[in-house]
């Protein structure tokens, strides 16, 4: 579990990648300090919120002074990851799988595809941009080397179920998965999903309440 | 604003999808009630913010009944549109606009991509699925025309800032950019953006924090 002495609530961590976010901007504006007042503003989230959010974050500033923005940085960053360079396989090299594997992750962090699987023979051997596909044979040793730290799933709907579990037998820790489908994991596995559906309702629900230029 | 009185905050907002789904799914197993207990297990939220956030949905049942779930639904559609069926454009038809419009929305409403629009000669006029593809230059008419609620961008970023100068010019009213560049619209324009980054380090965040079994 790292540098973290207790677990961070869940709802903090929803939030967290908007204050690194944040607080990466201030830095890149060559800031050193920053006050829960100024983060509130910024995100639009109540200054208590904040305060309690990051009371979680261990000793980063002093009363009245703001936190001070290299140590929210560094925290940050070993909540992220042990490793300087953050691995991502992606399963399923269809249009989607192949538009992540050319997705600009580099703004954030050093986060790249490093590794991408199919079941296609006619792809396999392949390769797009950097990436050789290999078989979904491989995925197995691949993952056991701990050369992965989370697999995307961009395969087909029907295939959403099968492919996490080949991933969980094969030791995986985190999946990212991008099919429509729900999947199940262990609870020693972190699945998160991307649900078009969902990010378009609410953007919709938006759109009712805050569409016109009130908002 | 619809049957909406007073704005819902936008904290409640970011949840109401989630809620549509729980209750929808409630609604699929045939029950006609819910109590704030039920979805705060359901779904992870302490039960004060959920009766907080149920408070701007409306009358929706009775003190210690729980809420009315067929309410619920037809509230939660009333703030997704006035429309039965959500028609969403697509700006880009690459590897990524053309995986998103074999995407199965279905799941979710009656949300479906009717339009498709790129720059490329080559490819105007052929079709993706169901969809001809159009030129640019006849997005204006269309989203005049009031066939569009949302517009999808999966252009290359380079373009994205571009594509959502047009997108306000044509009068959109909603936009989902796909790219990882940041775009800037007026207040009257509603932007949500998918940025893969964000969700990774959520994932990462996740899995330092709850990796283990012991979540």
């Amino acid at each position: 579990m790292g540098k973290s002495m207790n677990k961070i609530p869940r709802a903090t961590l929803k939030r967290l990648p908007l204050y690194y976010r944040f607080v990466n901007t201030l830095k890149a504006k060559g800031e050193d300090r920053v006050n829960s007042k100024a983060i509130s503003e910024g995100l639009n989230i109540d200054s208590a919120t904040i305060r309690r959010d990051f009371s979680y974050f261990g000793e980063l500033g002093k009363k009245g002074y703001g936190y001070n923005i290299d140590s929210l940085l560094e925290f940050f960053k070993s909540e992220l990851s042990d490793s300087d360079i953050i691995k991502i396989g992606i399963v399923g090299v269809g249009h989607l799988g192949t538009a992540l594997i050319s997705y600009n992750f580099s703004i954030h962090d050093d986060m790249t595809i490093t590794e991408a699987f199919d079941i296609r023979e006619d792809i396999i051997g392949t390769t797009v941009g950097d990436i050789t596909i290999k078989s979904m044979d491989d995925i197995k040793e691949t993952i056991a080397s701990g050369e992965l730290e989370v697999v995307i799933i961009a395969t087909p709907e029907s295939a959403a179920q099968a492919v996490t579990d080949q991933l969980v037998e094969a030791g995986v820790k985190g999946i990212l998965n991008f099919t429509p489908k729900r999947v199940h994991a262990p609870q020693s596995v972190q699945v998160h999903q991307i649900d078009l559906g969902i990010e378009l309702q609410s953007l919709l629900f938006f759109m009712k309440n805050y569409g016109a230029s009130e908002a």
